[in-house]
Order: structure tokens, then sequence, then C-alpha cells
């Protein structure tokens, strides 16, 4: 599975996907990334990529030419790759979406965008608009990390026996996973609930069962 | 205003925050970031910060100990900060919380989980849970610099002239931006609609307030 991000700043990436889980599902060879900087298709001696927008307001937008070179460069190598831009208008991204790219047997160009905003036109280039919250970022950088980070965590033999996707939070709708606790069972007078230390698996899963949030923690 | 990240991979920030608006922010004097290593305070000969999870279950759990010492140390130098955990179990941030944090004229600490789970103890030390989506990342680490992009542009000083946020898609609750073009005015034989090249400045804006989306875009 090859994921091609499209970005002014590429370097943001090395460390987020070059650590832990991202790191070592590029180690098995289950995914790769390639890195497509939009400056290197700017207009011009400047490499310009973005201009004022037509009818005023704030801001700088990107411009449409150095998307869509960017873009057929990225096809050229990789021409069934579903284009995905990351935009506060998309949809918004659940777990049941990671479970369908992680499986779709997909290749995936993801467009961040930065600035104020992007030209509408290059709309007609993308297969998928997609926002990770109902909140305003800088860029999209940080939100490709996120959709990336919760397909590729999906996609068979990342996560060997580390982790079992099916006992997860949101992994079939809005449940929460029950509290968890590890060694020391006393530290600061904080004991673990007993139930947990007594070996008797049903009474564990039934505690557990009654112990799982219903909603989120209230602020 | 200080942020400090208690991660077991402190350096996916360094990039990250060593970019665009929040490298900016940072140069203005208006935020300091400050990493901890919570492998630094692991136990035993190899700074172990995991373990297994009381009454069975997959992987490992952050265990109590370690969180309790890097949260200490960290308060040491900054005892009124409040302390933020990364858990899909968390409130869903919104565009309104980060408004709210820019303003609160408070620090704050981001404990950043990793594998399975943290052991359910950690919470003692916990003032806000916080959740950026429905869907589960491999770590804290991404949702914390989305929480933290989100907030520091919204502090006073960093954004500038370059973008207003009131006008902006969540600012207000559900509304999305109008769309916006730059030059050119055709490209492909896709034009700027005519009526952002008028200068009429009262059309424009009844046109942006009729082409505004009302929900967002279909997958």
């Amino acid at each position: 599975m090859k994921f091609t991000i499209i970005s002014l700043f590429p370097e943001m990436f090395e460390k987020v996907f070059g650590t832990s889980m991202l790191w070592k599902a590029q180690d098995r060879q289950l995914v790769q990334f390639d890195y497509i900087n939009l400056r290197d298709f700017g207009l011009g001696p400047r490499h310009q990529v973005d201009d004022t927008p037509y009818g005023g307001g704030d801001g700088m937008l990107l411009r449409v030419e150095p998307i869509f070179a960017a873009v057929e460069h990225a096809k050229q190598s990789n021409p069934d790759a579903e284009v995905v831009l990351m935009t506060p208008k998309g949809k918004l991204w659940e777990q049941a979406d990671a479970q369908k790219y992680a499986t779709a047997g997909k290749n995936y160009i993801f467009i961040c965008p930065h600035y104020e905003g992007y030209d509408e036109r290059i709309l007609t280039l993308v297969d998928h608009q997609i926002c990770i919250g109902k909140f305003i970022l800088t860029g999209g950088e940080i939100p490709t990390m996120a959709v990336i980070d919760s397909i590729v965590r999906l996609i068979p033999g990342v996560l060997g026996g580390e982790q079992s996707a099916e006992i997860e939070s949101f992994s079939d709708g809005d449940n929460y996973e029950y509290p968890q606790y590890t060694k020391p069972a006393e530290f600061r007078g904080m004991k673990v609930p007993e139930i947990l230390l007594s070996g008797n698996h049903g009474a564990i899963a039934a505690w557990r069962t009654e112990n799982a949030p219903t909603k989120p923690a209230e602020d």
C-alpha cells in the first residue's frame, strides 16, 4: 500500500512516519510513503504556489496549477491512486473509514493544503474530502498523519499479536474500552480492583462490561 | 504559554513544531515547548514503562509510576500547569475548546499514551481527557500535535494579519467556509465565477453566503 503526500512541508513527516508502528509497517514492506514537495511545482523563478483570493478576503489561497502538476506527476507512476484532500469541509473521519481504506487494496495521494485555503477548482482532481474533526488546523499535514496512522495500524500484519482491533473503542460504533490496570497492585494507596486479580475469567469479563464508559469523559 | 509534552517519542514533535505557524509562534516567544521523555522515568536498568494487564488481555499498558514521576517532574517548574491526557475516552475536541485554551492564560502538560493503553490510576493526575475523533491511533503524539496546533494559531499575535479566525469553519458551530478562487481566472476551461471578478462587494458577499456548504462533503 502506497501513500503519496503532497505538501509544502514534507520534512514534517520524517520522524512521525519513521517511529514506532509506522516505521515497523515500512520495515515489513507493508506500506510505502512517497513525498512530493508542492514547492517544486510552483510557478516562476520564486516557485509561487499561492495568491490572493478573487473577490477579496484575508490570507492566501493555494493556486490550482501547482496542485494539478503535483497530482499529475504522482499519477504517472501510480495511475490508479485515489486522491484525498484534507479539508474542514470534508467527511468526518471515523474508525469505519480507516477499516475501509486499510482493506480496499488501493493507493492514495494525500493533498495537504496550507494557508487560508485552496482554489476550489482543485476539487475536480479529488476523490475523497476528509476532515478529522470540528476544529481548524494550520495545514493538512497533521490530519494526514492522523488518518494514515489510523489506516496503517489496521493493515493485516502491521500490529501482529500486539493489539487486537476488535476490542478497541469505536471499532463497533460508540463503545468505549473498559478501565485497565497493570502492576503494581497497589500504588500510593490506590489498589487495582480485586476482581481483576481473581483469575475468575467470567467475573472479570462481567466487571469489564459493567465498568466500560458509555459516554466520553466530561472536560 | 508553555506546553510540556510527556512522550516515549519526543523526537516526533521536532519538525512538526519547528515548521510554519508553530515555529513562528515560538520565534515570537508567544509559546514554548518542553519535552519529557517518559523512558527517562522508566523502572529498573531497562527503564521499563509498560507491563501486562491485570485480568488478562492483549497488549501492554503504561505503568502508573513512570507517568506520576514524569508529571511530578514537570510540575516542579510549572506547578499550576493543567494535565491533559489524550485518550479515546476523552471529550471530543472542538474549535470552541481551542478558543478556550488559547485564552485561558494557563500552561498545559500533555500525556501521550502509547501501546494498548494506560493504567487507569493515572487519571488521578489528569485535569482534562481529550479525544480528537472517533478513530484509533497508535499513540497520543499525533492528536497532541493537532490539539496544540489548533490552540496556538488562536493565541493573539500568532497569525497576525495572515488569517482571520472569525470567518473560519467551525468558529461558530457547524458553518463551513464558502468556495474560494485565486488566479488564474481560467484554467483548462474552468472559470472563476464571474461575480467574484465584478468588484461588487454586496453581490460577492451574497454569493458567498449562498454557496457556503451546509453539510460536509460526502465520501
